[in-house]
């Protein structure tokens, strides 16, 4: 690990976090060795200020979500967590205190998902927090985008659109209880991790939803050439997102909003009709919840069907950060 | 790879660079599959605009620059080029252009090392250019730096101190043919590859210097619990430095400078006596140009000494980025 002039920060602050991990040298030289093993996965995301976070969010709280928009990923590829390399640029306006505050998170979360830290990078420079984890995972058969089959069904977890609200939770006109979880669902991802081995046994193609719902199922049709219908009125929404949907005129468009705005880290994933009783008892047994919102056909593209079977019409599929 | 928007770039410009590694998948899943071996090693590196690359730089040699910052850790631990990932945050100003370019220079690189690129991340966002690279090499046994031995010999790679020149070689009052010579050492560093297997073979221990020779040595000496000593008249320099050299009233005022200037990414490294007839000539046939500079001695600390044996002050003893 270079330190580039922060050896204080990552001897007292990182280093810390790496204990346990041979390979990782106590982050003292250039590179880490790798437990070399079969079934190494490894993914990488950046997180941006103003793009991906905004600058008043909590520090703690970045840091988390810049280690679990990489656990999603290795979730996505029914992969679970082995270590992490992390990569901070810090702006000038960065202090000591947020920078604490920071670690503090990371090691919440590294210490969560049993994630040793194994090297990396930091540097000052720029106008603005960027933060790159590199993440490694274990699996035996990654799960693919290009293997969904015709007559699979459609599964998603957990609930769909709270992060989308909860980048806006203020102008929605609902009480603070609703406003606190869905802002806590954009703050803070919760990537079903405890899902991996039934995803592995059960599944046949996946992705993390981070783009959209249909943006993805975009993605996942394209990649394994199938057409993907989706069940408007089936998408599983929180108590919270259904309270905001009660007070719109128009409940198809809200369920239309949500299902393209991003930030989910929910998975998107398809597994064979002979798997699915099996699918839906292991997903309960490991508290995951799982929801069938529509099924993979022959042909192309994604068709969103309201309740009455007739097409909805979508203008733009999800978000992009540019 | 995610791709946050970048389709088109990545589909185009990255997934060529990913042929020919299966577990790359085409850079279109969330992670890619590493070829799980035994004695892989990984590091990351980050780069930032105005801090370790200047605005002006070419977009190609910018890309060079982020590769071979991670080759030279992956030479100081005696391993050699296995895969790249690579994280892109491009602000605004970035045009079409200088994106070619940069993948151009990438390509050359990723050619030149027999790197195939295996995932990664690509962002708009932020008033400069910042690139992460996060490389793996394989190696059987990693070269520490916690593991010089009194009595070891003390060697550099190449020459040094031409990057520290290159940065203001415009102001040495030098020929062209010298300004050129030491600004394209700053702008491509050229770690020696070559010298893998070698230092794999003979070396005790080593690191690359991209902090300065002095600055470097001190990290050697604390982490193997060592003196080191420097002869500061047997430290290589290049024609074009020792031009520069000769312009100067304190020859020795002049070494210190290039010994403490940083991003040489060349190689420091330690090997026993017993080696050393055998070392010298594996470089020499590795076509590797490589010094001895000093010895390690027991005790702690770096000394730099002049012809006359005396002891060398040293202020400052390398280049921190902040």
């Amino acid at each position: 690990m270079k330190a580039r002039g922060e050896f204080g920060f990552i001897a007292q602050s990182l280093a810390p976090l790496a204990q346990g991990y041979a390979g990782a040298f106590g982050l003292t030289d250039d590179a880490a060795a790798l437990a070399g093993k079969p079934g190494l996965v490894v993914t990488s995301d950046t997180l941006v200020e103003g793009v991906h976070f905004r600058s008043d969010d909590p520090a703690a709280l970045i840091a988390k979500k810049a280690i679990r928009v990489n656990v999603s990923d290795l979730v996505a590829m029914a992969a679970i967590p082995h270590a992490v390399m992390l990569s901070i640029v810090w702006p000038a306006k960065i202090d000591g205190v947020f920078q604490q505050e920071f670690v503090r998170g990371l090691k919440d979360d590294l210490d969560h998902y049993g994630f040793p830290l194994i090297g990396g990078d930091t540097t000052r420079g720029g106008d603005r927090l960027v933060v790159t984890v590199t993440a490694f995972g274990e699996v035996t058969n990654p799960l693919r985008r290009n293997a969904a089959r015709p007559g699979d069904g459609l599964f998603v977890t957990g609930t769909i659109g709270d992060a989308f609200l909860g980048l806006r939770a203020d102008t929605l006109g609902l009480g603070q209880s609703h406003r606190e979880f869905l802002a806590q669902r954009y703050l803070l991802p919760s990537p079903p991790v405890e899902l991996v081995g039934t995803l592995g046994k059960f599944a046949n193609s996946g992705l993390d939803i981070s783009d959209g719902l249909v943006a993805d199922a975009e993605h996942l049709s394209l990649a394994s050439s199938v057409c993907i219908e989706i069940q408007l009125d089936n998408i599983p929404v929180s108590t919270s997102a259904e309270a905001w949907l009660a007070t719109l005129p128009d409940r198809k468009a809200g369920l239309v909003e949500m299902a393209t705005g991003g930030d989910d880290y929910e998975m998107l994933f398809t597994a064979s009709r002979d798997h699915e009783a099996r699918l839906l008892v292991a997903a309960a047994t490991a508290g995951v919840q799982i929801t069938k919102i529509g099924q993979v056909e022959h042909g192309k593209g994604v068709n969103v069907r309201a309740g009455s079977g007739e097409i909805v019409q979508i203008l733009r599929t999800g978000f992009t950060h540019f």
